[in-house]
């Protein structure tokens, strides 16, 4: 057989679907399977939005190739909305529409690294961030979040982190896996050592809208001089609409910017599906006390997950956050996929071994607790009490 | 600012949009605007089509993360589908889904070559195909496909090409942008070749539903010894259904190409969009007499353009075959840019430009006859009749 390409052979298969697989093998005396694997929500989409995509499916008007940064409707409609939760002025052309949040990664990182350029991130990553960069040949540094800082960076240590190598600084917040929400102050700051030292802040925002507070503002770095220059913000539609399998994301970044990701969209993909498009166009205004409902209703998953923490012996909740929890087990020494792999197969719970967010967190597991209702979550207090590694 | 990725920035602009600009200069004076740009289905989708794309997209089963290699209804039916067109046992595991063929092009470069490596090309080619692999960093190398023999690549330069450093022979049959029909008995002596040398054979398909001939089996490749370590094969849905603001396309490969293809393709975009699988899965068997019709259809209207071109001084109809002609213009030492712009402008009729296909081809123009009906085909005598260059 001839060669493959070794970025792409040396990359471990997709994490979620082997996770999965160690679900299946729960024989189920335990009780229902509970998955807390992937950040998928644990509620189904709003009857309105499947009602939209259905229209919009069935439609004449979407069938044909669309405009490669969007369909102009829906690039108003987030603009609009981006404006409206950051108090900004953003515009249509400040929007590219993906087909979803990893391919707005992808896009963006393509934007501002090639090979053998070096972007830098935060550990623990998300993991899908570093397998993209590994697979483009773009070169990866990494800065350690402690525990102890509530999994945020520390200023001194990033700007340490940007050599002469780096182009860009990838960030998540909330983040993925810990939950850590970023503090307007600090992204702020680090926004600005990103202007001064003249490299991209890549943010992925996909969590933004399971904050804890309601009308929590992100950030403000939209309304900072220079933001177009410097920030790439990438979203995700899959969660806050329940709507992965539609494929749709979004980018906020600089009219330059937007032009140089159309290049690359064109290749990729020429556009993203136009039916979702036009559905979640209208769907935005129209579902915002639902997704505020479901805000409300993850704050009330993450308080349940923290009293069956407070109750269960030696298992630290060390963060938590919009969407995950970021468990220290209690078996240190022992590899997180190996605890990962037991908790599954004698326990019944499914979650994302540390380790597969960086080497150095095999003492965590990443609880995707949105994906489970509040008695599901508490099912997991004797679930986790009685398991031992055998 | 700082730097964006060197590789994108020196990327031209997406060509369609830029050809769509001239035709939108267009006064109307002669007539209807005729559009023979974008190689878009110039009939409606089937109304079982958009039905059935209205009942998966407005279903609950569909909105949550799908199978990255594809919905398991969607690869069974269309590996019966393969199975049946040429002749072969093709499974399930040998087909990968992807939002369309330039999509299932990028993972199939990425598959087998890295930054540095080298894929060989046939010239004219496919843009986003030399476009998708100048943003990864992939070197190209091209072959010359004379007018004189076709635009066929000849054996013997092919085999000259094939130098250490090329990883894949990458092929458009039938032809984008000359419509050529590779003959399988062509395909097979270079499939062997390919194999001889040890190198992929990435062969984009897109076409093969528009062949002159019904049943005409395309080629045999899939039925070859080793097939599955040689060949990468690449289809859309996007013409055969028109459906391509759904974003549909597939890979017929080894399965441990597959899975290779699976690592990028979540690290891209996780997976297709689901709805449309799910819609394709069932339209695939239920829609094949209404694509032989359109096949037929496609048929007659190169036959329309054939009899205008014999009609028309001094254009030379170089070369004609499914869905594109590439068409020799009557004013040698013009840029096929001025040529096109020109075209669009003062006579209403939108082509692309031979040189977006490869430097060398500034005496011809693309033109995508199958957009266009039979009637409208014949407005073209009088429009290029009376064109001169001004
Ligand atoms: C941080 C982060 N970014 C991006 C994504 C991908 O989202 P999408 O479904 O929009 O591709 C995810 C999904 O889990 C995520 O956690
Ligand atoms: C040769 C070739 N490959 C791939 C594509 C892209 O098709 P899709 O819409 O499936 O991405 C096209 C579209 O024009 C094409 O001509």
């Amino acid at each position: 057989m001839p060669a493959f390409n070794p970025l792409i052979e040396k990359l471990s298969p997709p994490p979620v679907p082997s996770v999965a697989a160690w679900g299946r093998a729960y024989d189920g005396s335990r009780g229902p399977l509970i998955d807390l694997s992937q950040a998928v929500p644990g509620y189904p989409a709003h009857p309105d939005m499947l009602k939209l995509l259905g229209e919009t499916g069935s439609s004449k008007a979407f069938t044909g190739y669309g405009p490669i940064e969007g369909e102009a409707e829906l690039r108003t409609a987030y603009a609009a909305h981006v404006s409206e939760v950051y108090g900004a002025g953003i515009g249509l052309r400040n929007i590219h529409v993906t087909s979803g949040c990893n391919q707005a990664f992808v896009c963006a990182a393509m934007t501002v690294a090639g090979p053998g350029n070096t972007v830098l991130m935060t550990e623990p990553f998300y993991f899908n961030h570093e397998t993209t960069l590994a697979m483009m040949g773009v070169k990866t540094a990494f800065v350690a979040c402690d525990a102890a800082n509530g999994f945020l960076p520390d200023l001194v240590g990033l700007e340490a982190a940007i050599t002469g190598e780096v182009r860009a600084l990838a960030l998540v917040s909330p983040n993925n896996p810990t939950g850590a929400i970023y503090p307007p102050s600090l992204l702020e700051a680090i926004f600005k050592l990103c202007r001064n030292k003249g490299i991209w802040l890549i943010l992925d925002e996909t969590y933004r809208d399971f904050l804890p507070t309601a009308d929590q503002v992100p950030h403000a770095l939209f309304s900072l001089d220079g933001w177009e220059d410097t920030l790439i913000s990438l979203y995700s539609f899959s969660k806050s609409f329940c709507i992965p399998g539609h494929r749709l994301g979004a980018i906020t970044a600089g009219p330059v910017a937007v032009e140089q990701i159309a290049k690359i969209m064109d290749n990729l993909q020429i556009c993203a599906p136009r039916a979702a498009q036009a559905a979640v166009a209208k769907a935005l205004p129209l579902l915002a006390d639902w997704r505020e409902e479901n805000r409300q209703e993850i704050g009330r998953r993450a308080d349940a997950l923290k009293a069956v923490m407070r109750s269960v012996n030696d298992w630290k909740l060390d963060a938590i956050g919009a969407y995950f929890a970021f468990v220290r087990h209690p078996f240190p020494g022992r590899s997180s996929a190996e605890v990962a792999e037991k908790l599954a197969r004698q326990a019944g719970v499914i979650c994302i071994p540390g380790a597969y967010f960086g080497e150095s967190q095999q003492n965590y597991l990443r609880f995707a607790f949105a994906n489970a209702d509040v008695p599901t979550i508490g099912l997991l207090r004797e679930r986790l009490q009685n398991f031992s590694l055998s």
